[in-house]
């Protein structure tokens, strides 16, 4: 689905570089790609983590599965293919807010790993951080915040994450988070000291 | 093809509000939507414009034709539902540079009234300025800068607007630009002039 079919297209440089643009901001573009069960707690630090940055004068967005869906990734389902093609897309528009210099912050599930291979792939080095967090299964729908875990049990969700589809965990994430040991506020202060150390939060 | 398939979602509302990020960034986010013939000058008074904003310390950021369908549009070709299916895509993305209180600033043909009619219904009131950068297809075929117009004519090029597909002109273009007789600077700040005015680059 994601082969190249336009031609007659160059990459078109624009006036203003992105070294230009970072040094205006103060600070380096990139994705901030979260991962983990439904309920492990993503949205919630995503959150957090937003407004700890904008606190500190940085430009950051949240890209969000439940808000996305109602916009650019409205024509998709949940077929494999359209869940691929849903984590392709939300992966290249992180790419272009990190490429515009804002911290881009994605929280889906998004649980198969070569779907999220694919964006760090695309993502430059170093402009790709993902963050497990991580929750054990039981756990997660003990948490079952909108009732979904329940719904999915009771068959009247098919191909949820964790019951009846895999969750197929990070293997080389930059940041793993439990989020059984470790709270909120906590987790996002860990992402927002490795944005820190890793000079993105600087030009 | 734009249908809304996805089901067990809610708008989820940030931690961070538009109005909470405007205030901070001293602007409002808004699409300026660049409409017009290849060779109308699109991109160069787009360069420009971002060009001056960021002078002034406004965030802005270029969607164009020639870099997003190497990305999020790579596997669309250019049948009509593609074409379709590309605009409303770059007018959703545009939508979230919107609402990240970034000026989003597309340079695309974008030839169809009705595409870009359905990009303004998305985008909220006053969140969508249309340009038309007006060319006569003689003058806009003299300037050539890629030969496409030349290749176009000689049946290389299947499906060209202008030539063997129809471009529909805005009718109710918030600014219109004839760039047989305006210089691009000159184009650029009359669009930054209307920003000034209508209060986006102040929070």
């Amino acid at each position: 689905m994601a082969e190249q079919k336009a031609t007659n297209i160059t990459w078109h440089e624009g006036s203003v570089s992105r070294q230009e643009r970072q040094k205006l901001m103060n600070q380096k573009g990139v994705t901030v790609w979260m991962t983990g069960l439904s309920a492990s707690g993503k949205s919630t630090i995503a959150c957090i983590l937003e407004q700890m940055l904008l606190n500190r004068k940085k430009q950051a967005y949240r890209l969000d599965g439940d808000n996305i869906r109602h916009g650019l990734n409205k024509n998709l389902g949940f077929s494999a293919e359209d869940r691929a093609e849903n984590i392709r897309r939300i992966g290249e528009v992180a790419k272009l807010f990190a490429d515009a210099g804002v911290i881009a912050i994605t929280s889906f599930i998004s649980p198969y790993l070569k779907d999220r291979d694919a964006v760090r792939a695309s993502a430059g080095t170093g402009e790709f951080i993902e963050v497990y967090v991580k929750v054990s299964l039981e756990a997660a729908e003990q948490r079952d915040p909108k009732g979904l875990y329940k719904k999915a049990r009771a068959g009247q969700i098919k191909g949820f994450t964790g019951i009846d589809d895999p969750y197929e965990a990070p293997t080389k994430a930059e940041i793993v988070i439990d989020t059984e040991t470790t709270k909120p506020d906590a987790a996002a202060k860990q992402i927002l000291d490795y944005l820190e150390r890793g000079g993105y939060l600087a030009a």
